[in-house]
């Protein structure tokens, strides 16, 4: 089984910034505790902060990868193109959000990729991502 | 560890009506298979249609558990009262939904608990529940 | 055949509040009259203000009864899960007003259940009752 | 006892296109089958695609009839004028739809003409005009 | 000078119907009336219930007549077709109103119509007519 | 003299949770020192967190008092059918908030209730009960 | 006959300032070509650029006039205040605009005034004034 | 203890103007009474119909004064820059409404002042400044 | 291969007026360049200024040609009726317009119909028609 | 004659996913197609995922090429940069749809870039392309 | 050079209240501090807490000075009546706003004055003046 | 001291288009001139179509610059990523735009960025960012 955790623009800074909002631990570390909790599994690591690029991974993701896990940020309310991605592509793709994006901004209750995906795991910092992981291995 | 699951309004008819949207198990069977598979934690269950039976149970179990899982249905959407009782609860709440509500009526797409919720897992059929068990196993 | 009506909130007060919007005849001498018109069948009668309580009457109708004649009164225009519970009953169902919603105001021109009936009649004062029997003894 | 029924846009069609929404029976045939119901009064008929028309129908069969059925196809929805000409009129008016115009799409859920209309019957096929007739010759 | 008066839906029944709002004088009467007090012009009249012939009219007596004096009734607020007509008039067009369309309900307040006329006249009764002949003959 | 005082959803909390928002004494607590500064009257007091039963005690309150000092918690913001209550009356209803609803959530400056009462105190605390009682008794 | 010119703000400017929209007569050349035109009756003239001053003046005149012209100019579209003034006055109240407001922006086609006035005259440039001196000794 | 009542636009007119609204008794009158009531305490009164002299006098009643009840009549619904000095204000601040708000137009319902105050009584008549009062000697 | 143009109100106009927007070549004198353009087929061209006249049309036209090229002018943003009417019909219809609707007023941004044609040819002037053409004797 | 035809994200899966909107043909198998129909005249071919290489491209293209057929896929419904770069362009710029994006979710009717181009075309599938060519060689 | 510096409701305030918003500095202080800054040019001041005093001032100061700093404070997002006297200015017109007014409530996201103004500086405190008079001296 | 101004897409373009809009000098140009006027501080200087390069900017300038001066073109109103990207800065950031875009599209009212910076610069062409150069050295 092969997984590809999928990262949008502002997660490269994971543990440095806003840590009241995303917590204190960077992406890589906590990377490296899912992967040791689930070895029978590949899980590989994809970031960007560039539109286009997470578009370009999840169109060849779709044909390497039996699932995308997809956190794509600011992007998430705003582009129909990565939703147009998610919604051609034949992975399945769960999509997580590490703070509870519903008591945030009004603009940020709106997810495009939504609709689309397999499911949605909300505001449990990091473990948002085990929780897909969880989810994945059980299916 | 203690953890109480409340269902709201037509979920009783699980695995009876809709199975498209819902499936086809009975909750009281899925809920036997999360006890099994998680048989150092109590799970206890409650169900009701009516809105403020919700809340009484919502206020009791602040008291009597270490978290709630909270599945509103249609109170979801429509229930400043429901979001006043979790908003004022001391208990960790997760909300989860059993269908993509994102995929669904516009009406759906909002929800007055979910910013005052730990966390909210949504559109993985019954196992929305085992993954909000799993991460209150893991907190 | 068997049929129930089912009447939601205020609508116990019929024949002594709002005369100028909805007549003097109380329900239950109106009811009367209905039976006595279609002897042949059975019309049952069940009224609440508690919201979880039509639903839970719905869910049980929907087994025992050909058809509902339902009139949720306020809780038309507000509850997503009476809807629900409508949507996923196998009987037929009908909604009824006795007032003209439409020259009310705005709120009243909404309503939740109606997507999900087999039809909807509205402003002929208690005879709308009549004209749902009517319709269902010629289906 | 003389009742006109007025037929909008697209209603000439019946029982040729969209027959999933509308059914098989063109309007004549059933109409036919309404006047064999209720032979002991007159239903006359009228059908136009033009707006104006209609109001010009409506005005002269305030005129010449008791009662007029009004079913302004599309445009209920858009017509003050025809609205204009219900309110002004002097015969009861009861509007029909053949279709549930509620679960179909929302431009279709208002209605400028119902405020100003006895009642309204809407979704239950071509029998919605017999309900309306059940309903003057009771009133 | 020649000047045409374009009245719309429903204005044939002026001092018939709804004298509360139009007031008792019929069109015609009125007419004379406004004939007499301005003998030195012509004063036309053109009455349609039917949308497009309105903009007929509006196109010929572009080229007929100096002025168009306009009540398009409840085609004002619906009708983009009327508009474009009288956009492309080369005629002076003034937009009068019998009634007071701001204290009457909203979509009344809105008129696809009067960013593209001269002058707008509304709530003097039938006298709004005579004010914008009064205005054209002293423009 | 005979008031009657009826508490919404969550009002049963009152000085255990929220204290910022509500402060800490109970109801009960405060009840009784109202009670000993109006002697010369009857006070009773009805909670209830389920929208119906709060639609029961008004009707029934109808009969038995000559007021009602109403506030309906979170339903005030989504209660149509308890707004049909109120207006259907004959009581005197006054509405009441412990907080200023307006320095909160936008949804909480809408009340279904408001229209159809006496008068509104909003924001006083639980003052806002006495002053409730105050205007009565001068009345 | 007695009759005052009320004018709001900016135009004491008229004549000077963006004269495409305003042509290029000053206020009081006009009102002296009026008061010429109509000698019997008196015409007096008031103007500020203070809302507050200009419900003084309708208060006032309300005592002193048969009649007010208002053109409130900006106000027109944002007071409240103003508006409560004009529906609480006894005088017969008609409003004028220079300009077409309705071929300008958005905002100015909201008038707070307009419910509660006799009429309105709108985009005859300063002739708009004159048609409502017209319409007063003729009523 | 010293309060000052500071009223707005129209309100000067109390007593005389649309009494079926705000009742037949002028400020001045019932002022008298308040003092009477409530003979301990220094309540002195301004009125003016200009927003600006308004904010002047909140802000110098700030420093003078322990309270204030404040009624801004019709610019309680448009004047942010009276909310603004509201909210710099040290006083206590309680907003009055002699009439019921909510059942009146739309723009109402909305206060920019109510976010800013320390309470707000709606609907009482005149008896909702002497509500104020007795809040005020209590606190 | 039969085609038929309809084209809707004030179409009529093509080349007199507005020449800035719509060019200045008569729409009879086009219609014969595109007749000689594709000799093998026949163009029929229909045009009227009545909604109705342009239902009727299109239902007839459904029967006589195979396909439908359809510039409904006005009526675009605003007829349900006529989007109705090219929902039933069976033949192609292909949505034109002359000028680029985006371009201008956002009332013009809105078609009825486009969700029921087979494509849409938008702001190429007259060649819009051409287009269309060429695509129907290429399908 | 120099043309390019620059396609934004995920238009690079044509002919591979979603057939049932965007049929079986890839891209480049069409594009060959449209250059042996049009063989007098230079297509170049331009595609990216990334909004601002679609930038990019319309910038250098602009001065290489007479004309640009664009299709930006989902970026034409949130891309103000992108309407920015058409909008500044002195190539002529067509847009182009392969479906028809009416009759899909709401936020595809809104495009960005079609207030600035020449023309639109919409939903001819491929063939979109074709009459973009052909419009332009007759231009 | 002649400049004058208009400040609109509260503004008189700074320094005493909402300092953590406003700052510290007095008015009159920070502008001695300019005016010394910028001693070749003439610095007037004007504050008024009333909307129409600030009209007089622009549109006197309109023809005294070569340029206008207008701070209008709360008015800024309310007053048609100010924007129309910028508007009509020939006197270059800078808007300044001492805290980050995007940062704030929604309704103050809204200038009506900004599309008239030359430039606009938000959010620098008192500096926001001096960036102005900067501006202005280089043009 | 070290400041970088980053621009965002098409602002490469300035100088060669739209100079009614934005001026005829080049971007490089005017850069010179203000390194010349500030000859203490380093400005250097980033531009890119591509938004998440523009991230990737801020994100790398946070921490090798004490202020950033940000230009984002059209992202500055639809770019949440972007907005994250400043939110999340420990830099100074100061928004500038060229021209006024409160005199544009209702669009480009909107900035997702400016609740998140120090201060923002509107309309006052290139000068804008040498203002803000002005504010940094004096901050």
């Amino acid at each position: 089984m092969k997984i590809i955790i999928i990262n949008g623009p502002n997660l490269n800074l994971l543990g440095n910034r806003e840590t009241h909002l995303y917590g204190r631990t960077s992406f890589e570390h906590y990377l490296k505790k899912i992967r040791e909790a689930y070895p029978s599994i590949t899980i590989d690591y994809f970031q960007s902060n560039i539109e286009g690029e997470i578009i370009d991974s999840i169109q060849k993701s779709s044909l390497l990868y039996d699932s995308i896990i997809l956190n794509a940020g600011g992007y998430t309310h705003t582009s129909v193109a990565i939703a147009d991605a998610v919604r051609s592509s034949k992975a399945d793709i769960i999509e997580v959000h590490i703070s509870n994006i519903f008591s945030r901004e009004d603009f940020r209750h709106k997810s495009f990729i939504a609709p689309h995906v397999k499911g949605i795991i909300i505001g449990f910092g990091l473990e948002s991502y085990r929780l897909a992981v969880e989810y994945l291995i059980n299916e």
